[in-house]
C-alpha cells in the first residue's frame, strides 16, 4: 500500500515529507487509516540518534489512532470502520513466559518496536503513525472506545500506559500518597490517572509556577523541590513516586520523601543518571525502579479506563507540516501537555 | 553495675581496656553477662568516625551472646541462667506503626542502636558488646535455642539478620534464583540462608578463587563479574541479588543480571555509590533497593531458623585483647568469615 508520511531522513535532520510502501495485507494483519499522530519525546531522542544509530529514513510516531480500512482473512476482532490504536509495539514472539503473562514489552525474544526495527517475518524497517496509513498485526491493534473524543486519545498510547502500569503494578488505589515529577507529557497523565485510581497526589517541581495547573488536574499540591524545609518536612510521605524526567538527573533528593518499603519509578529517563547514596535507601527500605509502558492487555485497560473515567492528555493539536516546530518546542521542554498532529491534513498528493 | 570492656577514645584510635557503668536495673530491663561478641565490619566504620562524629569514649558491638545474670521486677520473658542473644537495637519508641508492625528498626522515632546513641530515658550513651556485661530491655533480649553452639552464634544477629530479613521480604523460597556479590561475613551467611530456604544460589565474584568455599556453602557455582562473556549468558537469570560489598561501587554491571521484576538489595554499602543507568531499570521494570537488619521478631526467627537447619556462620575466635589486630585484618577485607571474640577471657580485675 502506498503511503506518505514525515521521515527523517538522517541524524539531527529535520523532518521532511516521506512517500513509502506500506507492507501487502499478511491473514492476521490490520490496515489503518491514521487519523491522529502523538508526538513524544523519545520520537525526538529516536531520530536525533541520542539512543544509538538508526536506520533512516525514519518515520517516528507511536501514539497512532485510526481506523481499519482493510483486514487480513483470518483477522476477527476488527472489521473495516472500527476506530483503532496502535502503541509502541507491533510484534512480539507470542510464544514466550512474558508474552503469555501480557508482557509483551519483556518479550525474551524482543518485541518489535512500532518504527526503527526489523519486522519479524519481511526483515524491512517498521514506520511509525507519522504517516497516513500503517498495517499491524491484529494482536497489537487496540480498540479504542466510542465514547472517547478520538483527536486526545493518541498521547493515552504511550504517555497514558507508561504511566498507568506502574500505577497498576505497585497497587496504587484509594488513599495511596504517590508524587509526580514533572508536568510533561507523562507527569500530567500520571496525576490524572493516579487521582482517578483514588490516590492523594502531589506534584513534585522545582518551583510553583505550575501550581495552577497541577490543581486543575486533581494533584492536591505542589511540592518545591528546591524548598529544603518543605522536602524535610514531606520525608517519609510517599508510598510510590513517579519520576517522569527526561533527562540525567540526582535522586538522592526524592528517595527520602518515600515511606518505608516505597518505590521511585523512573519513566523519563533511559540512560545514565547522577550517582546515588544508599543511606535513605537502607534506612527505610526504599527501592528505585524502572517501568517500560505495558503490555497489550494492560494498553486496552489504560484506554477503557480512561473512558471510564473521562480522563483524556491536554493536547495542542498541530498539522503534521508543523512537525519541525513542534520538535523545536519539546526540545525546550516548551510543551502543554502533548501535541497531536491531525493526518487528515495530510494526503497521498502531498 | 560496674564492667570492663574495650573502647575507641577517638577516630582512628587503637581499641583500649575501658572501665565503666551499666546502668542499675530498671523494672523491664534483663542484665546479661557477655559470653561472646562478634566483630562487625561496621564496628570499625563507626570508631573510625567513618559515618560521623561518635560519642567517645565508644565500647562498639552488636552482635552479642550471653548468659542472663539478673532481671528487672517485671520481666516475665527471661530469667537467670538463660542464654540470651541482643543484636543491633536496644530501644525504640514501641508506639508507633513501625514499632507494631515489628519494624523497630524502622520506628518512626528512631530505633536506639546498641551502641553510640543517647538512651531513650537517662540519655546517657549506649555501650556494646565488647565488653563483659550488658543491659537491655526485656523487649530487644533473643532467646538463644539450646541447640545452638553457643560460641558460633553471635554473627547472626548481624550478618545473620542483615541478610535473613530481605530473603523474607522478596520472598525466596524453593527454585528462588539468588546471586550473593560479596563472600565476606554477610555474603556467606547470605549463602547459608537462602540455601536453606530452597534457593538456587551462585556467588557473584570478581575472580572464581573462593570457588571451594562458596561450594561449601551450598552453593552453585561463582559467576565471575569480570567475564563479559560468562554475564552475559547470566543476563536476566536472577531473582533477587543481594549486593554485600562495603564499599562504594557500580551497580550497572549487576542489575542486567535480574530477571524482570528482580531486586538487587543492598545490604553491604551505606553511603555514596558510582552513577546508575536506567536503561536496564526500565528494559525489565528492575529494581535497586536497601534493606536494613531486621525487626525484633524477625530477628528471633533467625535464630530459630538457624537452629532449625543447623546453620551458623563461620567463626574465628580470639580474645578481646586481639581486637586492634582483627581490625587490621578486616580493613584489608582478609577474614573467613567473621571474628567473634570469647568475652570470657575479659575479666573485670583487667
Amino acid at each position: 500500500m502506498k503511503t506518505v508520511g514525515y521521515a527523517a531522513h538522517s541524524a539531527d535532520a529535520h523532518m521532511q515529507p516521506y512517500h513509502f510502501e506500506r507492507r501487502a495485507l499478511r491473514s492476521n494483519d490490520v490496515a489503518i487509516e491514521i487519523l491522529y499522530s502523538g508526538v513524544c519525546h523519545s520520537d525526538l531522542h529516536t531520530v536525533n540518534g541520542d539512543w544509538g544509530p538508526q536506520p533512516y529514513p525514519l518515520v517516528p510516531g507511536h501514539e497512532i489512532v485510526g481506523r481499519v480500512i482493510d483486514t487480513g482473512s483470518d483477522v476477527s476482532k476488527y472489521k473495516v470502520g472500527d476506530t483503532v490504536a496502535v502503541g509502541c509495539m507491533v510484534d512480539s514472539c507470542q510464544e514466550c513466559d512474558q508474552c503469555h503473562n501480557h508482557e509483551e514489552q519483556f518479550c525474551r525474544n524482543g518485541m518489535t518496536p512500532t518504527y526503527g526495527a526489523p519486522d519479524r517475518i519481511s526483515g524491512e524497517t517498521t514506520q511509525g503513525g507519522y504517516s497516513k496509513h500503517i498495517v499491524v498485526r491484529e494482536e497489537f491493534v487496540l480498540s479504542v472506545p466510542g465514547s472517547l473524543d478520538l483527536a486526545k486519545v493518541a498521547p493515552i498510547l504511550c504517555a497514558g500506559i507508561t504511566t498507568f502500569s506502574p500505577l497498576r503494578t505497585w497497587q496504587v488505589g484509594k488513599g495511596s500518597r504517590v508524587g509526580v515529577i514533572g508536568l510533561g507529557g507523562l507527569g500530567h497523565m500520571a496525576v490524572k490517572l493516579a487521582v482517578a485510581m483514588g490516590a492523594d497526589v502531589t506534584v513534585i517541581s522545582r518551583s510553583d509556577k505550575k501550581l495552577n495547573e497541577a490543581k486543575g488536574l486533581g494533584a492536591k499540591g505542589i511540592l518545591v523541590s528546591t524548598d529544603e524545609k518543605a522536602m524535610q518536612q514531606a520525608g517519609s510521605g510517599f508510598d510510590l513516586i513517579l519520576d517522569t524526567v527526561p533527562v540525567k538527573h540526582d535522586v538522592d533528593v526524592y528517595v527520602p520523601l518515600l515511606d518505608v518499603d516505597g518505590s521511585l519509578v523512573i519513566v523519563g529517563q533511559v540512560g545514565p543518571m547522577d550517582d546515588f547514596n544508599t543511606f535513605p535507601m537502607v534506612f527505610g527500605r526504599r527501592r528505585i525502579a524502572g517501568s517500560l509502558i505495558g503490555g497489550i492487555k494492560e494498553t486496552q485497560e489504560v484506554l477503557d479506563f480512561c473512558a471510564e473515567h473521562n480522563i483524556l492528555p491536554e493536547c495542542k493539536m498541530i498539522r503534521p507540516d508543523e512537525i519541525n516546530d513542534a520538535f523545536a518546542h519539546l526540545s525546550k521542554g516548551d510543551v502543554a501537555y502533548r501535541f497531536v498532529m491531525d493526518m487528515s491534513a495530510l494526503s497521498l498528493a502531498d
